[in-house]
């Protein structure tokens, strides 16, 4: 039997009729992809829960890797998250509350996690095919944020599974309503997450963290 | 036989592997949709040499309806173009010189022409058919403006002529080597463009000029 | 007695408790530059009635020079406007109304026209006091747009009076609510102002028209 | 005697003259803010050198407070960091290096630290004396990120001592040779700094972390 890995989408918000998020790990579920199974779940976009969700889903399916998806709306590539923070940063109508008040996720928690996935790598495939891709320094402190955060504290003592976030842009379809923003095909969504997951199966083991190097 | 609508490329620029606009063209090239046969013409990013090539195609086919194409790198969706000034504003590396130094196209010539397409009913098509489309009021003032404007200028007593200019992003291929940069699969460019020229032929002897009504 | 020049500014829009067209029109208001003595006009918000505002004030007045500016929220730099169009696109929620509906300003008139500033030089001056300003291909399709279009409209047969339009970028004030949005001191805007003025008078008489050299 | 708080400012880099940090750095050096009295230093960009220069004065100097500028082009706002990561990516041709490949700055340290100053009430001061600022969630992965990273790393045993990093835009005379990027005059952003320094005085002792509360 396959190994399973989790791949979390979001329920749409905001006005939109579809995530992205969820419209790609629904279109893998099921799918075995280098040896690995994909089990999709449907969050909440709300911290709490997301993180609930998040975390029970890895409690109940110890999987053997773990991928969160979501909607990053104006960015134009796909973005593989570097850092998750222990960090609720309040929305106010829809956008960012740049008022500054902010709450910790989990008291006592340290502050940040690298996610644990081979970036470098996955960032070679998806240009390998065409397919614009970059590094992201924040995941920001909403709910996609959170369950990526809640995933990397769940799976702390398990180092070898990896464990990561990447942001998806609009779908053409929600872009066609507000033509200023870039957007991508679901097809080519869907395409970059399988290259991403193949990836992954295929480092297995390996940390994905940032290579040890004393630089200070 | 099918009257002719003349579809006008650029070839690659600015170090481009590929140029959106001619891959659109040349896929079209010879298809018949809704009554115009299309005949793709490539031309050279050179406002000289594009109004020359365009003014000739024009002379040469006599053509039912023209629809010029282009890259807009940086834009994020299908951009219907309104107007064509008769300007020229040199280039400096690449980047729209922005010393102010412009010339004039052609003497004597009217400051600009408004586009000739129903603008109204191709980005409602569009939109419909959920691409990201806007109506954009600047061609720049390059090559993709020479065209169109050497275009309406060649079509100036043949008012039943449809003519315009579309922009379209970047390829996504484009995109992989600057990931900040928007884009759009080819494939949807391309369903973009028979659309449009499936309006157009609707709409053949209609102006496509603004409404006239006096508002001031 | 000095010549005059018309600046004309705007009234606050969109929720905005100030207007930096107007703010700099009123700073301006009676000083002598360069033997221009600048007359303040403030314009509404509409297109009609700016462009009643225009032509009257340019029929009451018979200014040396008229010179227009505008709040053009977004854009991180003095905008020397290029064109003015024949041509009115409505808002739809203060937004540019991208439906594609649009109407003429002016039945018969011209489809555009070239402003009628020396804006090289006036970029020149601007840079070397270390201002950031640019050339702009659009003025917009609302009312800045429909305010330049009627002044030149007004003095197409005072060829020898220069005329043109200014954008300004949000005031710092203004931007404290949008902090994602650029902006702009209003004493540098004031600077900048005063400086394309002080060029407009050394080059009255001048047509500040893209120089004649066929180039198709 | 006044207690210290070190101000580090960068030099400049990419072709640019001035670097705002360094500029605002320096006006306020010896300043007596609120009872604290800025030392500003000087540090090199890279990131190797600037953690050494940042580590040695918070040695030498045992200041009550720390807060590292840096230039930031590209953005609009007055940045103030919310976390610095232990990661280093390296820079290709001046932009960030997407390939991906990152290293750590200090082996076994933890992966991030949020910053620890009254972040809120400073974003509020700012927004009262009508300066545009937000917060940021990343100050990236290069010599701004690596200064506060590492005064941080070295303040973390005096949790009682206010330490963080703010980001300034361009000046706008760095603005003036590329107009499509915001700007602030250094004037606003010396103020923005000072406001900033007195918040911080007044808040000695608070921790300015996130407000601890159980989210997940």
């Amino acid at each position: 039997m396959a190994s399973l890995i989790v791949v979390t989408g979001f329920e749409p918000f905001g006005g939109e009729r579809i995530n992205p998020s969820w419209e790609v790990a629904r279109a893998l579920d099921g799918e075995i992809i280098e040896g690995l199974a994909v089990k999709a779940i449907r969050a909440p976009v709300n911290c709490v829960k997301t993180a609930a969700h998040v975390t029970d889903a890895i409690e109940r399916f110890r999987p053997r890797a773990f991928l969160g998806l979501g909607q990053a709306g104006g960015r134009a590539a796909i973005s593989l998250e570097r850092v998750a923070i222990n960090l609720f940063q309040d929305r106010n109508g829809g956008q960012l509350d740049t008022r500054g008040d902010a709450r910790t996720l989990i008291d006592g928690a340290p502050d940040a996690y690298f996610a644990r996935l081979p970036l470098a790598a996955v960032l070679k495939a998806l240009r390998r095919h065409r397919i614009p891709a970059t590094i992201s320094l924040s995941a920001g402190a909403y709910a996609c944020n959170a369950a990526m955060y809640a995933a990397l504290h769940a799976l702390r003592r398990r180092p070898a599974v990896p464990a990561g976030f990447i942001h998806l842009p609009y779908d053409a379809a929600q872009a066609a309503r507000r033509p200023a923003s870039p957007s991508m095909s679901l097809e080519m969504m869907e395409r970059a997450v399988r290259l991403a997951i193949a990836v992954i199966s295929g480092a297995a083991g390996e940390t994905g963290r940032p290579r040890r190097r004393r630089l200070i």
